[in-house]
């Protein structure tokens, strides 16, 4: 049976939504001039996804359909939950919003992260740790120093990542993350409304492709750089963060701890560097 | 034992971060006419709070420091664990980050909610739901339907909040919540670097106080609208909730069949009505 609506069927717009992640509805605009007018409005979309572990729910998360499997690989990641390509067999949908992830035969979670099952909840990976001290992810600092990149780069990716944005997207009313090689190719870009799970669907999609450890990368996310976000950018090994807005102190922290380089208020021609400054050449742009 | 740090003892460098939700740390700054310069930023505090019901952990959440009981308590008051002000005996700090709630004598949290502990983990409300079902909450919809605000009066409120934020929020680097009377008195403003501390903040110190529900007021908020913005005003009886920026499409439906005014982009002179126009009064700006 196919439910029509505006000449679309459910189907056809569901479709039609998750590639756009937006929805429409009939709002009262007022306008600059003072103006009220009846119009319709782009909304960005918002719904719960749950993901299981086999049959175990380990999140449930309010996402912005679409690489809903990107998501669950990105979230496992960050949480340590799963390391390499190999320890996925499968991720599937069960329905629209719950996805089912099928370890690898004899790939079991680790312990310190299984213990935290039914506690783990939320794509933001702070969300759900029934201690202060489980906040603090165990993943290896970042390793190499001989990674660089040139002013001139770093100051083009944030026209590169909103030139792949949709118009709404740039209208702010959703979140994008996006990866780059150190030479300013961009590689991957998600949305999504909820900036930790752009970030967790950009890295998924990395993850699943079999790319990790993104060694020679950078990391560019539209708004903030919460701890939350340098964190998952250390899990799948991302020497460089960089944010349109404002950092925390953790994130700040966490970063220099790490040896990742954290830049922030990335607003060309000026940006602030935090962490690790080593790896910005500043000549030149 | 005092540590001094720029003469500044440790003791006194907290309270200042909590008053004003700020640190600072040393960067490197390139300027808009290409400069680099070192430079002291400004940056938002970012910790992590645990929220305990005596002895349980029933949240972890990252938040900026300062009213961490406001926080509890409008934490509790969404999650639907405390309806009133006497269900809770006492809120205090176990330590800087760890805050102990402790209900009046005879107070068994509802079972709903209890059955949930141990996944109920975030300010956010959503995380930790070990299912899609669980998120909806069981909050009565709004009844009154007299309840009008005139236009000249909802186009002063960002403005008002604008002025009660500090310099430093106003960069964006931290959201702000602000609960209004009616007729466009200011009553309380809170501000963190979660969206949905700031709201919980801001009723939390409401319910403290003994005001809910608040069924002749607005909620305002500087970023955008999700479901648990409106949910969480719900949850306070608050009819009309207004934001900066955009709404969800779950937030939308929710505020439709919650009998809950939602507007949008209120960016005087413009803004969008996206449910319960009729408690607007359109005319005489």
């Amino acid at each position: 049976m196919t439910y029509f609506h505006r000449g679309k069927s459910i189907s056809e717009e569901r479709q039609m939504k998750e590639q756009h992640g937006i929805g429409a509805g009939s709002i009262l605009r007022r306008r600059k001039d003072g103006v009220f007018e009846h119009a319709h409005d782009e909304l960005t979309i918002e719904e719960p996804l749950e993901i299981r572990l086999a049959d175990k729910t380990v999140a449930t998360t309010m996402r912005t359909p679409g690489h809903d499997e990107e998501l669950a690989a990105g979230f496992l990641l960050a949480e340590a939950i799963v390391r390499k390509r190999g320890d996925v067999a499968k991720i599937s949908h069960a329905s629209d919003n719950v996805v089912v992830v099928d370890l690898a035969a004899g790939v079991k979670p680790k312990l310190s992260s299984a213990q935290r099952f039914g506690t783990i909840s939320s794509s933001c990976g702070i969300c759900g740790k029934n201690s202060i001290e489980a906040i603090r992810q165990s993943f290896p600092a970042i390793k190499s120093r001989s990674l660089r990149i040139d002013l001139t780069t770093l100051l083009s990716l944030p026209e590169q990542l909103r030139e792949e944005q949709s118009d709404f997207a740039r209208t702010g009313g959703i979140h994008a993350a996006g990866i780059f090689e150190i030479d300013g190719r961009l590689k991957i870009v998600r949305e999504d409304i909820g900036r930790h799970n752009a970030v967790d669907k950009a890295i998924g999609r990395a993850f699943l492709d079999g790319l990790l450890p993104l060694d020679r990368h950078l990391l560019l996310v539209s708004g903030r750089a919460s701890l939350e976000i340098v964190q998952k950018a250390l899990a799948a090994g991302i020497p460089i963060v960089a944010a349109v807005s404002a950092p925390s102190t953790l994130a700040v922290n966490f970063a220099r701890k790490n040896n990742q380089t954290l830049i922030a208020f990335l607003r060309p021609p000026s940006f602030n560097i935090y962490a690790h400054i080593e790896r910005v050449i500043l000549g030149d742009a």
